[in-house]
């Protein structure tokens, strides 16, 4: 198991005495959890410290949804459900027709037609739900589960409350008030691990396991990744490499980092890593703005850009090394499409070459480039590489000093909003 | 028909003399089509000239295609699959079962996996291909078509050749000779419109018709447009205004345009979008980096670094004013969600608020701010809205004194990618 990341600059070049010292101390904040926002700091033995039978338990959970509902439809915005979303989308195979079980989102979108689609949709088929909320009172996804509770109590009546499972606090909070007053069987949001940071948690966990992936894999992948990433080496510790890099690209005038895959299953990977970054460092005025492209596509829209607009650009490529499913060109009698040069190629090949070329452009065109390569897209990497996302971003942070944990600027929207819709108290 | 737009900043103070001047040997330029890269003005005046014959003939082949196809794919990339994607992912209801046709494009991404599953999903449908390509050597699509005429060859034998049309260019290239050799029907990409604005051309037409929609209210939508943005006022124009706010903006050290939606739907208008203006300006070290986000669901990922992370945004939102499907939230006897303050109000009119209160944060927050507003999401409200960012556009790129039409950092990544792959001739 392993990740690799390569530079186009100088990666020792930037250790300096100092960036040393500063490493160090961020390394035994975050170890000792001592550092700023480190009440929040949960996730970071997570993967070592769970139990099986919490693990054994959420398959079980997962087992008796897979086997009484075609669907499930999980509630949840933000942190709630960008890294089931990342996992479930990426192991997906396209096109796949005799799934045991869909996953449907619902609750991060506010959107009259598509809940009334849905509920349509939903109607000849067996359904549970799995709402994901801290407090039960982020609008969004509270409204989602109200129509969507109704729904259930018209179609189920009294068993409506065995297909409704709630993930939130422990201890408090209007959703949990209001599954045990219905008796909704419950998971826990750890107190000290944040939505972006719940991945691994049941938030994460109970929908990637209902959809049929493997979590004791992916936790796993998680646990190697703690124990590897868990090491102060700054010459050999990727999760290191990547924060000093991104923070000396920022300083040397370029504050947007394109995120740039080859797979679109790597999409929502991609969405997971920019709420991540972008919610944990983007205060105070500073930050990298994440965004993100999907090659070849994007080499045809964005790729102008990329590589001839303004200088402001660093490029990251995530790259999947190994692929099990691929094809392979063949011979055409007549060549009128002059493809048959590449006969004998594989598809993945060709991406290869072509991320070799687009890499070699767009850096001659003046963009940084930061390539991290994971070895095949399976839960056990990918458990790795969130894990690796993680840890990163919280050096990231506080390398620019800011506390990697907390969201002061999410509260703007939202106490504006209640003021206009008259919300009591506000 | 109207589009409103409105700016947080003092509009017509930024109308100095100097500035009119330019913008009026702009207007002149693009309408005498004198203007730099004239030769693509093509769509400039493709609403009001094109024939009724033309969109007549285009229904005619939609309606066979649908009469004998559950699956038309489109193969294309860039501007020969976005603007129709577009148009049909802003027009379709979410989680529709019966559609008369499935519209599935491919040869916008090089994926064995994606090819292969497709591949077995038709195997038990009604298939017609549109292969898109104004050469037919442009690598992605070409090779997704060699796959794609391959099977359709061996499941249909003979009658393949009724089953593939072509859009292409109109008197040369290896897709041209192809079609003629096979026989197949042909549409022409025409010279002077490039891919990025060929959305009302073949390329975007027959795909929108055979999904089911009303390209005769697409074009009559985009005949306002043309008349209505063809006048030069750079107090009411708002494709004027647009472009005029947009480099202002740029220049007081806005570089980053991030385009936000509270509409899941339209997902790719934002992706047509990025095409279009960063494809169009991003030359020359210049130009506005496009983003995009959707909210609500954005607001819990990127909506932190907007309110609060590096000061470098600007943001422009895209409302739809009404929507012909709501839901209205009810009151619910325990208010355990703590949600009955909203009774009575519509899923649509919580969004509205949303608008408003991100706005102010975000505009507090120090992100200077656009809105764009249409009425409703129509074939004629998107044929207005696709024509108004098209000129927009160049009256953008040309602020920038850059040629909107033409793309020469696309040819890096390829030329390299050619030579890695042994391509005879480089």
């Amino acid at each position: 198991m392993n990740i690799s990341l390569s530079y186009s600059g100088d990666y020792l070049e930037l250790l300096t005495p100092e960036l040393e010292n500063k490493l160090e101390a961020i390394h035994k904040g975050i170890h000792s959890k001592s550092s700023k926002g480190a009440d929040f700091l949960g996730w970071l033995d997570w993967p070592s410290t769970l139990s099986q039978d919490f693990l054994d338990d959420i398959k079980e959970t997962a087992n008796r949804i897979r086997s009484n509902s075609d669907v499930l439809v999980v509630i949840g915005i933000g942190g709630s459900y960008l890294g089931s979303k990342a996992v479930i989308e990426a192991l997906s195979t396209p096109f796949q027709q005799s799934k045991d079980i869909e996953v449907i989102f619902a609750g991060h979108l506010v959107s009259g037609e598509y809940l009334k689609q849905l509920m349509t949709y939903l109607d000849d088929k067996e359904v549970t739900i799995n709402v994901i909320s801290k407090s039960g009172t982020t609008s969004e996804p509270a409204i989602a589960f109200r129509f969507l509770q109704q729904y259930m109590e018209k179609r189920y009546g009294d068993q409506a409350a065995k297909r409704i499972i709630v993930t939130t606090d422990e201890e408090k909070g209007a959703l949990r008030t209001l599954a045990v007053n219905k008796g909704y069987q419950r998971y826990v949001v750890p107190d000290s691990i944040g939505g972006r940071y719940s991945v691994l948690t049941a938030v994460g966990l109970l929908p990637i396991a209902a959809a049929g992936f493997d979590i004791d894999q992916l936790i796993n992948g998680a646990k190697i990744a703690e124990q590897e990433f868990g090491k102060f080496d700054t010459k050999s510790n990727r999760a290191i490499q990547y924060a000093v890099i991104r923070k000396h690209l920022y300083d040397a005038g370029y504050p947007v980092e394109i995120l740039a895959t080859f797979d679109e299953k790597l999409k929502y990977v991609q969405e997971w890593w920019k709420q991540l970054f972008g919610e944990s460092e983007g205060k105070e005025g500073k930050g990298i703005f994440p965004s993100s492209v999907s090659y070849s596509t994007d080499l045809h829209s964005l790729g102008q850009y990329i590589q001839d607009g303004k200088r402001m650009l660093f490029e990251t490529f995530l790259m999947v090394e190994k692929t099990p499913v691929d094809l392979t060109v063949f011979e055409a009698e007549n060549d009128g499409d002059e493809l048959n040069y590449l006969s004998g190629l594989t598809l993945h090949e060709f991406n290869a070459a072509c991320h070799e070329a687009t890499a070699s452009a767009h850096l001659q065109g003046g963009v940084p480039q930061v390539t991290i390569t994971m070895d095949q897209l399976d839960e056990q990497h990918l458990g790795h590489l969130l894990y690796f996302y993680m840890i990163a971003c919280a050096y990231s942070a506080y390398l620019f000093d800011i506390n990697p944990f907390n969201q002061p600027g999410v509260e703007g929207y939202k106490t504006n909003m209640f003021k206009i819709l008259n919300k009591p108290g506000y």
